[in-house]
C-alpha cells in the first residue's frame, strides 16, 4: 500500500515542530494536560493570501506573522503562550519549497515564543492559500484582561508606535517610499506584546489589529465608557512620521500593539512593568463618562472625523 | 462612528450561540476553565467549497457536518466534547441569508451534543466558502484512546456501516442511481459516535474520514502491526450493497465510523458498550504480527488490491 503524498508532506515538514501532546501528529486529536489551577485563553485567527498578505511574500515570514498575530491576541488577554494548532489549505500545485520555507518560519517563532506545534489539519484549495492558527494560552484564574474593564477616569496607554503597519501595506504596494523598508518589514512581522505583566494594573485591554479607533471603540462598548484621545500623543515611528499621514495612522490596522486602561493610582506600575520588557509606552488619553464613542481630536483641539473606523471583511 | 458590517453578522449570528468561555465573542481570546483533573482533546478540520462539500449544498447541513467531523475525532479520542472555535472565510457578496442557515445549522447540533461555540474568526476571501472548527473535548487522565496501542491479536472492530458516505459523493454527482436519498443524506450528515465508554477495553481507535484501508493503515503504521479484513464482513448498509461496488466502499472516505483494535478478552465489553448505545459494532478482521500492512481478502480468499488506499489532498 503506497502512503498519499499529504502524509509525507506532513511528516517531512510539520512532524518536526511537533510537542508532546501532538501524539506525534499521527492521532485524531491531540491530548493536553492543562497547566494545573490555570484558566486557559483560546484564539483562532486567518490570514488569506491577497487579503491578509500579498500572495509572493516569503512563506518564512507568513508563517512567522501568522503565529505573531495570534500571540497578540494572547498578550492582550494577559495569557502566557502554550501551543497552537495549524489548519492549512493550499493549492495542489504548492511546491515542497514552500511547505519547507513555512515550517522553517513556524520553528523560528516556535522557539521564540516558546510554544510547540499541537496538531492541525491539511487540505487542498482550489481558492487561494488560507492559513488558520488556533493558539492556546495559559493565565491566573480570573486575572484575564478583558476589553469590558475600563472605567470613567482610567488614563489610555498604547505600547510601541502606532501606523507601521498600514504604512507598510502602503509600501508594499508602491503606493508610498519606504526608505530602508522599515515600514514594510513592520507589515510583514510584527511584534506582539507577550509577556508583559498587567494584571492588577489595567483595567482593560486589547491588541489593535484593526486600527486603533475602532479597536477603541471595542473597549468603550464593552466596558460602557467613552474615549478622547489627543492625537498629537500618539506615539510614531519616524518613517511614519515623516509621510505626514496622522488619520491613516490612526485608521489603519496592523499595529498589534495593546491598548490599555488604566486608573491613575497605576500608571507609575504600568510604566515599571513596560520597562522592565523595554517596551515602550505612552499615555494618549483618556476614558471618560458618556455613551460610548471615541473622540480624536488634534493639536488645535479640533475634532478628527472617522466616518467607518478601521477595517471590516464586508 | 458607524461600525463595519463585519460587527453586525458576529453580533446577530454567532453571539447568540457562545457560551460563558466566549466573553460574548467581544474579547481577543475565549477564557475558559478546564474541567479539573482531565486531559484537554484537542482537534480541528477544515472544510473547502468544492473540495469537501459542493458548493450549492444547503449551509445549514455544511454547518452541521464541519462540526460532526471534528465530533467525530474527539469520539475516536474516547474525548466528551465541550465546545469549539469557528474560523469562517467567505466571499464579499455572501448574502446574509447564507449566514442566517449556517448559523442555524451550528445551533442545532450545538443542542445535539452539548457544546457551545467559544470563540472565532470571520473574514472575507476571493476564493470559496473555507470553514476550519477547532474543537475541544476532554477525558480522563491518560485513558485517551490513540492509534499506537494496537497488538498482535487484537480483534478488528468496525462501528455502523462503511461506504454510504463515498457512495453519496456519487450519488451527488450524479454517477450512480441513490432511490430515496440516503446515500447522500449519509455523505452530507455524518452521525459521530460520541459518548460510547471505550476506554479500557479497546487498544487502538480512529475514526474513519479517509477511507477503511487507508486510516486502518494509520493504525497499523503507529502501532506496528499488521491487519487482515475480510471484505464479506464489513458491514454494508442496503443501499450500499445494491451498488455493488465493496471496493469503493472500503477505499472511499465520509464514514465517520470507528475502527477499533480489541483484546479477545474484552470484545464482550465492546458489543455491551455498544449495545448500551445503540450503536452496531461487527468484527471485520484482526491484527497479527508483521510489518505494517493491511491484507484485504475478498470470499474466495483471494487478496484485494489498494494501490493508493484513499483520499489525499496533494
Amino acid at each position: 500500500m503506497i502512503l498519499p503524498k499529504e502524509f509525507d508532506l506532513i511528516a517531512r515538514h510539520f512532524t518536526p515542530l511537533a510537542g508532546p501532546a501532538a501524539l506525534g501528529l499521527r492521532d485524531d486529536a491531540a491530548i493536553l494536560a492543562p497547566p494545573p489551577g490555570r484558566d486557559l485563553a483560546i484564539t483562532v485567527d486567518t490570514m488569506v493570501a491577497g487579503v491578509h498578505f500579498p500572495p509572493d511574500d516569503n512563506p518564512d515570514l507568513v508563517a512567522r506573522k501568522l503565529l505573531r498575530v495570534n500571540l497578540s491576541d494572547l498578550a492582550a488577554m494577559g495569557a502566557t503562550p502554550l501551543g497552537y494548532l495549524l489548519a492549512l489549505s493550499v493549492p495542489r500545485a504548492t511546491p515542497e519549497t514552500w511547505f519547507a520555507a513555512f515550517a522553517a518560519g513556524l520553528a523560528e517563532d516556535q522557539a521564540r515564543y516558546g510554544i510547540t506545534l499541537l496538531g492541525g489539519d491539511t487540505t487542498s484549495t482550489p481558492g487561494p492559500v488560507s492559513l488558520t492558527v488556533t493558539m492556546l494560552g495559559h493565565t491566573a484564574p480570573g486575572q484575564a484582561l478583558t476589553r469590558s474593564g475600563a472605567r470613567p477616569g482610567d488614563l489610555l496607554f498604547v505600547t510601541g508606535t502606532v501606523g507601521d503597519g498600514v504604512l507598510g501595506l502602503y509600501a508594499i504596494r508602491g503606493e508610498i517610499p519606504d526608505s530602508g523598508g522599515t515600514l514594510a518589514a513592520r507589515y510583514r512581522l510584527p511584534s506582539p506584546r507577550v509577556g508583559l505583566a498587567f494584571a492588577g494594573i489595567a483595567t482593560a485591554c486589547m491588541d489593535i489589529s484593526d486600527g486603533l479607533v475602532q479597536d477603541l471603540g471595542h473597549i468603550c462598548r464593552a466596558s460602557g465608557v467613552a474615549a478622547q484621545v489627543d492625537a498629537w500623543r500618539v506615539p510614531l515611528s519616524p518613517a511614519a512620521r515623516a509621510t505626514g499621514r496622522l488619520a491613516t495612522c490612526l485608521a489603519g490596522g496592523d499595529d498589534y500593539e495593546l491598548l490599555l486602561a488604566v486608573p491613575p493610582a497605576q500608571a507609575l506600575a504600568l510604566t515599571a512593568a513596560c520597562a522592565a520588557a523595554d517596551v515602550p509606552v505612552t499615555q494618549i488619553g483618556a476614558f471618560v463618562d458618556g455613551a460610548p464613542d471615541v473622540v480624536v481630536v488634534d493639536a488645535s483641539g479640533a475634532r478628527m472625523d472617522f466616518a467607518v473606523a478601521g477595517w471590516s471583511h464586508f
